[in-house]
């Protein structure tokens, strides 16, 4: 038996379902854990929810479980009360999992986990530049650049990350200023990114507070926050173009 | 010369049109009153405003006409102002009825009466079931089962309307409790219907506060209830599932 | 260099592209101007920004811009914030534009001047009746006769304008009582329009307070303005209908 705040599941959920439909979810003793690329292999979501942030938490042997991710956002429409705790029990008989808010049961059968793509290895990347941002602010610029273009250019800045988009006749320029650390390498690092990524983390983003964003030269970004206590991040490849 | 509030008008028409999109209306000395069966015979509604509830009432010849009701919508959404009066007059040399709320007025010609399916003769069904729930309540309920099924179970218990759906892999499960009478058989009555009526019914019911609900084995729903003081019901046929 | 409100910016472009996708216009030590007419030729709009509305204003030569509307209602909706100052820079050596509100720099390549449109030659027309009117009221009724027909007579009343649409079946009438001057003749004058021009017409004005209202028989109607400071009018020709 688990028990868990409607809001905290509700995040964890919709920070998965930012990027990919399904995912195999770890169950052990520390909480939960689970790492996925997306369809196209362009970027990656890691989510961790530790047992501590669980207002119950019994489930002793490990497990893996298929998160179907739109089922979940569907069962968190019908139980919907981000003030309700809601309670997800592992039918061991049945291999089902009955999740009850008090008012609703659902009673959902998980994916085969052996048909969920496995976890991917970590890619062993070293970013040169960290920047501490607002999200909120992040997202409205990504927003923004999304008026003129489907790719922008993020760019390390002495104040903080710059974001430029370019479309057919105009551009469009904004610096968004760190608000914690800012440490830039010399020569600036500079990736380009697609706008339909960046849009979707954007926004599962926002309400994290602050950013950590890591950032090189034609390398992937990553991005690291926290957010109604899921340690989270994205790691998103470039978008490589040639001149 | 007939005048009813706009808040009660628009019930009216709205208890209606969320099953039918024409109706005969009887407008006698006891007010307006009309039944309805759906183009697919699945449901009925009956809808009766007596002679009080109108601000006038001055006709009292009988004649019945034919009420087009997304056009009594659309004159509903032009004069629309939840507090004012509309005015209703029959013009017997034209067969045209002027509607005015003092600020617009709208010259309509209802539909020919002869056009319109006749009144059905109500189905003699006895239920042995009848409970009491909370309108808005049994709303949510229902729009919740819609998110993973077409169709749903309602069955008699002993606190109140249990609500079934199931779909693919996934069921939800909902007791509705009741607010007043629960009178229920020993061996619970339960029939399934189409969540596409049971939402129309439902949103259209939402603000009625209490609804009596009355069910039976395999048999249609009749929900009663009153809405702007306008006495109404819907009558639902089952579907009959074969195993 | 240019700078002005963002409110001001947004009321003369969407006064503009509630008609017309692109314009030339006048930049000159009087503030900016342009007339144009929309692409069917049924109507025309004028709006003038005197240079005085401009918080800085340092440009001296008469030059003319090829505005592209919907690029400009985009910026603008980067740049939103209502409460802020947008800067416009021309850069002779590029001919780009640079516009900034301080958090965003958008650098935009204006229309080439030679593809767009000349000015009208404004026609010179004599009106009988002049009528001041609410613009939210105007624009109220203006939709509601959407709900009926396709268009709508305007007439002059004694005591204000009347407006009227016909349906297949059913008919709307309502007048918009006069809040000032009412100068109309003897005979009333009165002139059928469309109302997919009279809507958006009508949506671009519905904040400017009043409205001045000219009328003729199976002439133009003209709606002069003021929004934001700017001194706009519209010019609407009739459609002529034979029986």
């Amino acid at each position: 038996m688990m028990k868990i705040s409607q809001k905290r599941l509700a995040a964890f959920c919709s920070t998965i379902l930012a990027l990919t439909p399904e995912c195999r979810l770890t169950i052990n003793d520390l909480g939960w854990n689970t790492q996925s690329v997306d369809t196209a292999n362009v970027a990656m979501v890691s989510a961790n929810l530790p047992k501590d942030q669980f207002e119950e938490f019994t489930e002793s042997e490990s497990t893996e479980i298929g998160m179907d991710m739109p089922r979940w956002k569907d069962m968190l429409a019908v139980m919907n009360d981000k003030d309700s705790t809601i309670a997800i029990e592992r039918m061991k008989d049945t291999c089902r999992i009955n999740i009850s808010d008090g008012k609703y049961t659902y009673t959902h059968a998980p994916l085969d986990v052996t048909t969920v793509r496995k976890r991917p290895n970590p890619p062993n990347i070293a970013l040169p530049a960290t920047i501490e941002i607002a999200a909120k602010e992040f997202q409205e610029a990504i927003k923004a650049m999304g008026v003129i273009a489907d790719k922008a250019r993020l760019t390390t800045d002495k104040a903080g990350l710059a974001i430029d988009s370019e479309g057919d006749t105009d551009k469009l320029h904004k610096v968004v200023e760190a608000t914690g650390k800012c440490q830039v390498p010399e020569v600036s690092a500079s990736s380009i990114f697609s706008l339909d990524y960046l849009t979707d983390i954007a926004k599962a983003m926002k309400d994290a507070g602050t950013l950590t964003v890591c950032v090189g030269i034609d390398h992937p970004v990553r991005f690291d926050f926290t957010l109604e206590n899921i340690e989270a991040s994205y790691l998103l490849a470039p978008r490589i173009e040639r001149d």
